[in-house]
């Protein structure tokens, strides 16, 4: 059994709303009451934080409750998809606010620094379009690589991780899928910029994660991985392995296989569940896959691979599974 | 042209907020403020009116607005997907909370008879499943079946829809489609049960709106018709006819075929836009689709149909659409 | 572990070919070579059978086949989805067609009286649309559900099962999901015919099987299941439990609760793989989920279900197959 | 309007068959037959022929049909996706079919260079795979990226275009979005080798098809565009612009935008249509949408975009299609 890490969102542990329930699903939390809430997940370690943190909550009181709480922070994500960016971040058509969306991002860079985050993550969740012949794709691939490459380019110290995903809350997001990402990325000519492989987004992008994840490995652009489930049509945020439990397990091979030994992030949206027990569940599901690697046959699984014989294949993974 | 009459949800001109954007995508708007949006909206003249109103806000003083906003009520839909109902309304876990929930709905009933609307409608939007394993779908079944039968019972004088929609926010909802909506009514044993065909869900449930709309009148259940459009995978609520054209047009046709009269109702969630102008967009669009249909050669329509000739009847309206 | 019997398509064992590989996927095989194919099969006891049996092949060359290799036929299912069927079969524009359609049926009860099998399987693949416009959607329903009935009057003795699609070969097929048919069979006013639950047709109808199940045997309309796995999006008419595990094994838990005793059939199209295996693999993963809900906590899971407790339902399950 | 020039994929006017109608959907047509019937397309003008083009034709046979019927041949498409390459062409498990499916493309390099055609295409429709777990996804990379680079190589007079397609026959296809293509043909570091961007085929990877277009010829991988139109969920092979309208008015668009010049390419399966009327209908419809771009206020659609106004950008193609 490989000594997975694991880590969370912070998004996790925070009050949820939607479009419906605006009177929201849980009690609030604040920063500092996620992080707490974190804390009671045992074998969670390290978190993903947004950042701003908060009304009147600063770096030092963030770095004090990871530190109360066993936990350290994994990544930054600035918070570059709220209301003063609805219509983008690195592509809003207001020039002054592409600025405030960079600022953001610069900002999260050092506190990312203060609080030793492994990198600050991107998620351009506002930029995008919603309607046919709304965008000007070209401008949007130059503007979205252009940020991203400045950042980069800004803090060659620092490492930096762009999270993909197909749509929501636009009905297109420009960084929708794990090839577009790496040919983004390439473009930009920078070193430090890397993808994070969300095996959900991954599923709903019409991938096979497990084939994404050797993807961004063969182009030595694999940043973080992050993991949950849902129905494939959507962000659905569920748990891990409730929905896509065999390819989960493939997930599960192919870190070993590319020798991963990075933190694995829970990024869920556990609307009607405990957040804590919903990380637990997941942590116990993960693990009990990683032990179920194991056992595979993985010689007769290559063996089946390369015969291309998928009913051998399946039936080494399902008789561990059914017996 | 037919003499189509608008009306809208009222949530349209209120304010979003997401998963993402907690901090919402426009200004705070009252249920009267959104009326007052409404009235704005030339054509628009009624409206599906969310109950409660809100803060200190009183059957009069929407009646009053309405009036002011020469706006009437087409439909009271309760509400019963906010936080109280996150699992559920009609299949709440806890009896307390079912119970509470048909209360909500006999309020709405009140209302509405106050108000003068045409309908209650009931959207039980957390009513369902998230997960595989997670539900006793008989169970849901015969909560859903009861209780709408219990409200139209206790209510003989007033009409009821239901509006199907297949998820979100949960992700499997009870009343997913058409024709199970129309089985679960002929369960009820009810007259006064119909059901909303909004074109956007019908999309996304896999159906095509022009056959679900003839489904719902077959059996004498179409109680309302709400338009809007999406991607077919999720509820976007985007602009009529923006992404659907062809299949709004035929929405058009058949509600002339099947002699509609009501009027037709927009469901929009216009992030990014301004809630008047997305309005009046739709609205103009829908009375040009109208306006086509008047155009088409209805005879030679349904002479392709009968032999099935998909070039021909596709041809009719292409020719209409692109000289 | 119940006693299940098994069955499959007989189409399972003949020749595959798409509109690539128009030179085919194995060597031919008539009727008479699936036979003695699914003869190897260990368990499997009976056949869902294909009329026309081809050339120069008669009721009794396959009683005596289906009895060489001690199988029975549990159904028969007329062509009426071929060359001359291609516009439709009940709803052929030509009324010759419709006539010869019918006719078709006609002489596959015949067949099925002759040898003993359980039902007479409709399944009406040419029965739809292809484009927007081109369906008098009335017309379809008329015709579709008025040539069931009249099959099913004509034949009170004999069962009959609609297999209902969403689509291929037409983009759209008639009976398209679960209920739709069960509401078309409740128009025929006949009692019957009833309706084949294919899992894969159901997941990928946007369905949860196991809710479809529910609801078939609701209305005491269950005619027949059978089980193979897709990707949602296509019938791929994969191995059981290959893609959706967990959603098959809440099919077995259903078909335990409803108290189904018939046998369960394959429907699988391994197009590169050998078909005796295929079947083979797939009986032995049914068998193993089963035996799996043996060791279900059941009362656990009611009370999950009841508290609507999504993580301690999957728990009760992943603990099962992950350890 | 642009002078476009018009050219179809010659399967288009032969005989199709697909799993059901094994019996096939119209009278058997060989090769010079199908170019008579292209030939009598009016417009047509240039052809996507396969190789090898049936038992006892030739390449003089071929030229001098195409010569008869004043067409030309645009590329060559070899065969390596029937029978003997069902488990793959350029990643079969066995050595020996991937020689083959090699020596069959130098064939097919042959024979246009003996027919002048424009370029070869690979569309290696068998090369990806089925289930969860059976494919070794680094080893595919390194086989199809390898094949193609070898090709490109021994060939460097040859332009080469490779044909993504998400799935069919395969549930995986290798080469799978327009991304992902570009991302290998970087990775085979060649000139000569660019990507097919079929309308069809990019919708149904969930792509925007402007979008793609753009991605394409940002890298100067663009190598032919082929139209045709789906449900979104799988390769219908439709009419053009039946099913979305505005993305293919949007396509006309962009390809004005990037000046794009070569002819546009048809690739359809009218099943139940007469092939040739096919061809006209669709060749009409994108005449009229690209009279259509015509009319487009090109300057306040630049605006509309720069705002990112959907509503604007909308209204103006709208109120060009609807009055």
């Amino acid at each position: 059994m490989a000594d997975w890490r694991f880590g969370a969102g912070i998004w996790m542990f925070c009050q949820f709303v939607d479009r419906y329930a605006t009177d929201a699903y849980g009690p609030p939390a604040t920063t500092l009451d996620a992080i707490a809430s974190a804390g009671e997940v045992e074998g969670l370690e390290v978190l993903d934080i947004n950042y701003p943190f908060g009304d009147g909550i600063g770096v030092s009181d963030v770095r004090e409750a990871l530190a109360r709480h066993n936990l350290s922070a994994q990544a930054i994500t600035p918070h570059i998809y709220m209301r003063e960016f609805a219509r983008g971040a690195f592509t809003n058509p207001d020039p002054a606010l592409r600025k405030r969306a960079l600022d953001r991002c610069r900002e999260g860079i050092e506190v990312a620094r203060e609080l030793g985050a492994k990198y600050v993550k991107f998620w351009p969740g506002q930029d995008g379009y919603d309607y046919p012949l709304q965008a000007d794709y070209g401008w949007l691939w130059e503007q979205s690589v252009g940020a991203v490459r400045e950042l980069a380019n800004s803090a060659p110290d620092m490492q930096f991780a762009i999270e993909y995903k197909l749509k929501e809350p636009r009905t297109h997001m420009f960084f929708c899928n794990a090839a577009t990402t790496i040919l983004a990325i390439q473009d930009m000519g920078v070193d430090n910029v890397g993808v994070v492989l969300d095996v959900g987004h991954s599923l709903f992008a019409k991938e096979t994660p497990a084939e994404a994840l050797r993807l961004a490995h063969r182009f030595d652009r694999l940043a973080s991985v992050e993991i949950n489930d849902n129905w494939r049509e959507w962000d659905d945020d569920l748990a891990a392995g409730s929905i896509h439990l065999v390819e989960t397990l493939e997930v599960m091979l192919t870190l070993r296989e590319i020798g991963w030994s990075e933190p694995l992030l829970l990024d869920q949206f556990p609307f009607r569940e405990n957040p804590v027990a919903a990380a637990r569940e997941s942590i116990r599901t993960i693990r009990q896959l990683d032990a179920l690697v194991d056992r595979i046959d993985r010689e007769a699984l290559a063996d089946a691979r390369r015969r291309q014989d998928a009913l051998a294949a399946q039936r080494l993974v399902l008789d561990l599974l059914l017996t």
